[in-house]
């Protein structure tokens, strides 16, 4: 069995077999497994290793396996190394898993420059932004240099893979119906790149014409921070034929430079890990606190007189916290009040 | 001077100045005025009084002074009675308040069913939520049975706006740039009625012609939880002329029972309430461990180390936790890790 000095050395030695096992610790449910797990993620943040943090997001019938079977292979044979990470809130709900039958994506899994890690299931949104963000780290202290976060377009998975992404990508279908075009709606405001997959055979047409349309739409967004000119931007691609893969890579290329360029890049970074600190405190407060039976009952309570309107939620919420600082009281802190 | 008793009495009598200065608690940053704020409120949510909450964005230009003044009146006419709220988190930043100039509301002002609230000029967004859901319930207490929570359509404040409405209005000028559809496109998906102002004089085709624009657009869109068989909609209306603020009006209360009769009601304002506690109680447990100044000083130096990357976040913050919590352990709580 390894110890945790040697998981971490063979970790940076890009080991495969130490990276699952890495991931496997952020994943788990076990306290202990979860702290080793953050020493060990404490220890890699010093080595300082940056990949492209690359956001995905494309509905069910896109071709999403396809696209970053073929998009994945396009880097490894370019010497780039490639993590692919899969964020599944709905898994749970769905049944079915993305990523979760590999054989989809059978050549990249077995190439040795990329490394494929399925979603696991489970089901509180907050739950999955943690892991994700630390598989992330994780896969960066291997020594990966991209490293790709996929979610179905539903709900706010996009919004959360987004905000842990350097650079975030939507695939869509040609055409597409009502639905389609609803899904899509909330999501181009966050795209850096959308690539309209299918550009090939019959669908040729089509999918330049629907290409044409998202780049009239998306110049009628506000320019935001980090929009390097001309982007947000979109592009042709086929998963099948390659035609187009080469040309996005070459244009995350050129944004990421831009933005790193530009102080954007480390700006953004560095509000990212901030944000994920301020999370990681408000939640290891919570936790720690319900994690007293009696505080745990009280906030049941007072949550349950609020909802039914017998209680205002400012007074409620203090009330509670009487409870709990004069359980404990911080040292310095305000006396508590009612 | 008027104790709380007193103060209580009087606002569930409807008294005006009474509402006032019940609001001036809340929207004070001394402790002891929120502390009463909090106890007034936790006395008056017992009596179980509810208005419509009625959210409203607009640009600057869309006419939204002219178009509240003329909706406002509408109502006191009809025996109801209205309070208006602003909500400006960009107040500081802008210089101009909305609503700062009340002689643009000036026959609202005067009609005795109205009660019409300044912005405080504030810069958090966080404040200015709790502030703003606060305030409403005091109206609600004091007997108004419409609030209109007006919001300028810029940033997060619409979101946060939407999120403490029952029923949530854009407001549109005809036809506009593209800078203007830029604003509207994210606002778009959470929009109840979508009102296309100036339907008068010279513009009135121009606002029909938007109108049925938006009609389309909206159509596209998923349909959400609450939404009431043709829902969101699109109505074109003049501030100036009043045309189409009576259908608005229509509009608004047939949604309002349509979500009363399908329990759409009552779960949306459960799960608001419970929300709002539980922001309440994370934001007074995070305000009192930082009136520790050396819980302060770590919780700065550690964010400030993961920002710029020499710490991972997630033990960054276990690191600040075990300070917190072995300088007061919570009875029965786990015991610190580093």
């Amino acid at each position: 069995m390894m110890d945790d000095a040697e998981l971490a050395d063979r970790l940076l030695a890009g080991d495969r077999r130490a990276l699952s096992r890495a991931i496997t610790l952020v994943e788990s449910g076990r306290t202990d497994h979860r702290d080793r797990a953050a020493a060990l993620l404490d220890r890699l943040a010093g080595e300082g290793r940056q990949a492209l943090r690359l956001g995905l997001s494309g509905t069910p019938g896109v071709g999403k396996s396809t696209f970053i079977e073929a998009f994945g292979l396009h880097l490894v044979e370019r010497a780039h190394k490639v993590a692919v990470l899969a964020v599944d809130p709905s898994s749970a709900r769905t049944g079915g898993s993305i990523l979760g039958d590999k054989t989809r994506m059978e050549r990249l899994t077995r190439a040795p420059g990329a490394f494929i890690r399925p979603s696991p299931s489970q089901t509180e949104l907050g739950g999955v932004a943690r892991r994700t963000r630390e598989s992330i780290a994780l896969c960066e202290a291997a020594g990966f240099d991209t490293v790709l976060i996929e979610t179905v377009g539903v709900g706010q998975s996009e919004t959360m893979v987004a905000e842990m992404s350097d650079i975030f990508v939507l695939l869509l279908a040609p055409g597409g119906g009502d639905e389609l075009q609803g899904v899509k709606r909330g999501i181009m405001e966050i795209a850096d790149l959308i690539l309209v997959n299918k550009a090939d055979g019959p669908l040729e047409a089509e999918a330049r014409r629907t290409c044409a349309d998202y780049a009239g739409a998306l110049r009628l967004l506000r320019r935001r921070e980090g929009d390097a000119p001309g982007f947000p931007k979109a592009l042709t691609v086929s998963a099948v034929s390659g035609a187009g893969i080469e040309e996005a890579w070459a244009q995350i290329g050129a944004l990421a430079s831009w933005r790193r360029e530009n102080g954007h890049w480390d700006r953004r970074r560095a509000a990212q890990a901030g944000h994920w600190f301020d999370d990681a405190v408000r939640h290891g407060i919570m936790e720690r606190l319900r994690a007293d039976p009696r505080i745990k009952a009280a906030l049941r309570e007072a949550r349950g007189a609020v909802a039914e309107g017998e209680a205002a939620p400012g007074a409620a919420a203090a009330r509670v916290l009487t409870l709990l600082f004069e359980a404990a009281p911080t040292p310095g802190g305000p006396p508590a009040r009612g």
